[in-house]
């Protein structure tokens, strides 16, 4: 399985870099609009992960390497970078790719994170609309806090909740973040309930401003 | 503290009756717009309780005799009853009474459940629009099962998001919710947060309808 995090270099793309390195085997390319800071910031994730003894099959590439080499694409930019993200990299897309928005559309105000989707209705389904015909997009990894995850020394259990319109494509991505440590994949449903799910974010990040005794807040449905 | 529940022959209400009963010493008026109904209905939940060994202090009144008599003051309504059923007992609120709004606006498809929230942005938002001048409303238990609460043979551990503007009424709302076994109250902050929170609700029965594994879903911030 070879994974490609799109945007590879920012927070969230580390932190899956770290996890799935550390907790699977999969072959990872990370990918940035600019080869050689993907290059650069894969060295650092290698001494990150040397330290704690882990090898990592991690390549740094642009954008448009990666997703032509990958099995599943992770856009892993913020919401506004979505749509042209995935323009960037059409042209590499085979129906046999699996793209993965884990990104989520907020505001802020003095009140807390407030929901904030695209007209298309959820980045999910921007970036589906984006995607070349034939080619699935699966939300997951939505709701996962990037400096909780990129911190290899916290465990948690946690639930993420994966959603889409092609099951087999949703159960390979389902499949992905079962193989990383504390993190359980629950099935939201189609593309058509990703509002409700990208909206847990804003509510998960006021729940931790609001109480003392959490920090970075994840989720456990029961 | 006496505890009333508008509408308190409904499903949360009924959920809410047991649950205050058997676990904490709150008083409890259960409202009605029809003063039998609500009186024959205690007489069931009586009966409930009394089979397992649990007195109760609740009394069966009209929806205006409940709010009158009660401090904190809970809309067990549907969404769409919430603006009427603040206006029929605007009159008998005072400044220390305490408007708890724990509906959610719905609306399913083939898809799922979809947030449907009303013009003013969230229920809770609309009823604190109705709620008489100086009257605080609180956002709380919006993300409790009914079905779960009401069968007292079910055991949990779940959290209650608390919301609203007044500290005072949200913690003494807080303090409620944390009588209940098994359910943890967390801040989630001001009313301008509500819809973040009520949009939860949809998104949990969307994961019991697609999780085999999960029935009657709560959620626990970890």
């Amino acid at each position: 399985m070879r994974l490609a995090l799109l945007g590879g270099t920012g927070d969230i793309g580390e932190a899956f870099a770290l996890r799935f390195a550390r907790d699977t085997d999969v072959e990872l390319w990370i990918g940035s609009r600019d080869a050689a800071k993907a290059e650069s910031t894969v060295e650092r994730y290698r001494a990150e992960l040397s330290d704690r003894g882990v090898g990592a099959q991690m390549r740094g590439v642009d954008n448009e390497r990666a997703a032509r080499e990958a099995d599943v694409v992770v856009l892993s930019v913020p919401p506004y970078y979505v749509e042209d993200t995935v323009d960037s990299v059409a042209d590499e897309l085979g129906p046999e790719t699996v793209l993965v928005s884990p990104a989520v559309g907020m505001q802020g105000d003095e009140d807390g994170l407030h929901y904030h989707p695209p007209s298309a209705g959820s980045v999910a389904e921007l970036a589906a609309d984006a995607a070349p015909e034939g080619v699935p997009v699966v939300g997951a990894g939505t709701n996962l806090s990037a400096e909780r995850l990129a911190d290899l020394d916290e465990s948690f259990e946690m639930d993420t909740l994966v959603f889409g319109d092609d099951d087999d494509a949703a159960t390979t991505v389902a499949d992905l973040f079962d193989g990383l440590d504390g993190i359980r994949p629950l099935d939201a449903g189609p593309l058509a309930n990703a509002s409700e799910v990208e909206s847990l974010t804003a509510l998960l990040i006021n729940v931790a401003r609001y109480n003392d005794e959490i920090d970075h807040t994840g989720v456990r449905f029961v």
